[in-house]
């Protein structure tokens, strides 16, 4: 279950909210992106970063040097929010349009990983969720790559959820307006894979479908 | 041309940045989604709101007591995020792994539009938006409706652009790494539309697809 902080309580449609801590999860795995907030003297900056989570833990990666990594890593208090646009509910009405969506809004402070905690294991497990079995294929990163890359942590301790996935509502003064009603579905598909120009041949095109499920591919 | 401010100044990856104002619309017009900052005395916030843009502005609307609304409208100053992630691009090394995404960071504060400023219109443009020609079929809204409803709009004069579409780099001692190398492409499809079971016989589906091909859908 997730806190119910002063600041994670929805104040309207408490109906969106959802506190099981399978759907923030689903939230963010699918998401992919976080938008995060730093707070600057002259205003609030919202940057998108790649995450992912391992367990309760969200991760983001950067170089060492970046500005935005080190004003992360001081412990200020942030926001990571996550979102999924799933398509649009038509109604009759102007005024009852509305849509679906998931989103996860998740407060907290992040702490920077080193490598007695892993780092490059969890950097690998990134790699992983993109494209299952790759880490056996590549590379890995060496002690000097590792040593440029910052990896920062957030727990999912404080975090709000919404689901927003209603049916069609209107009016009943207005169920006989003549124009259509229902939903546009909009989703996210994944592949198929393209080499690149510099491939030696002979490399078979791996298969990554397992990941690409998690995201609703269409053939 | 966009403005260059010390905010909107790429400190880092300086190629990625872009200046021109028709890929900053773009990139609004697909995101469907803006991630907005507010500050609150515990730190700061990250909401993601539908927003739509008409010339030189994007709008948001919501209820006239949300209290997100209320914040925005006093004229705060604030952080408008839009974000597509295109797909990943696999290299053969577990550091050159990245990204392909266009994002969009626009600072500002925003301002009431009233209906003397055409508020019907600016909302119903909204529609026409995701559904072109609806807004003959539907029922506008009402006075009351529209008293209801605060609608908001920030100007594009501070943004920044940020485009990463870059070809698999790898080490030159990589070369001969038996990984395979290339990308996995990700987008957005929209449709088909799926009939309310509300709907009343003898209405035809509309053609919306004007819109979804601004998105990529897929037969």
């Amino acid at each position: 279950m997730l806190s119910n902080s002063s600041r994670t309580k929805l104040k309207k449609a408490a109906h969106k909210e959802r506190t099981d801590t399978e759907v923030l999860h689903q939230i963010i795995d699918e998401s992919l992106i976080a938008h995060i907030a730093i707070a600057e003297p002259s205003g609030p900056v919202v940057i998108p970063m790649l995450a992912w989570r391992v367990d309760d833990k969200v991760y983001v990666h950067g170089a060492n040097n970046s500005r935005l990594m080190r004003n992360l890593s001081k412990g200020n208090m942030t926001c990571l929010t996550f979102t999924l646009f799933d398509g649009w509910v038509l109604a009759r009405s102007a005024f009852h349009h509305s849509a679906h969506y998931r989103s996860a809004v998740v407060f907290g402070q992040f702490e920077k990983i080193e490598q007695r905690d892993n780092k490059d294991q969890l950097l690998n497990h990134f790699i992983e969720q993109i494209a299952p079995g790759r880490c056996e294929d590549i590379r890995l990163s060496s002690h000097k790559e590792l040593d440029a890359t910052m990896l920062l942590a957030i727990p999912l301790t404080e975090a709000s959820v919404k689901v927003s996935s209603n049916e069609v509502v209107d009016d009943e003064a207005d169920m006989d307006v003549p124009a259509w009603a229902g939903f546009i579905p909009y989703k996210t598909v994944v592949g198929p894979l393209r080499a690149s120009s510099t491939l030696n041949g002979g490399i078979e095109e791996p298969d990554y479908s397992p990941a690409y499920a998690k995201r609703w591919v269409e053939k």
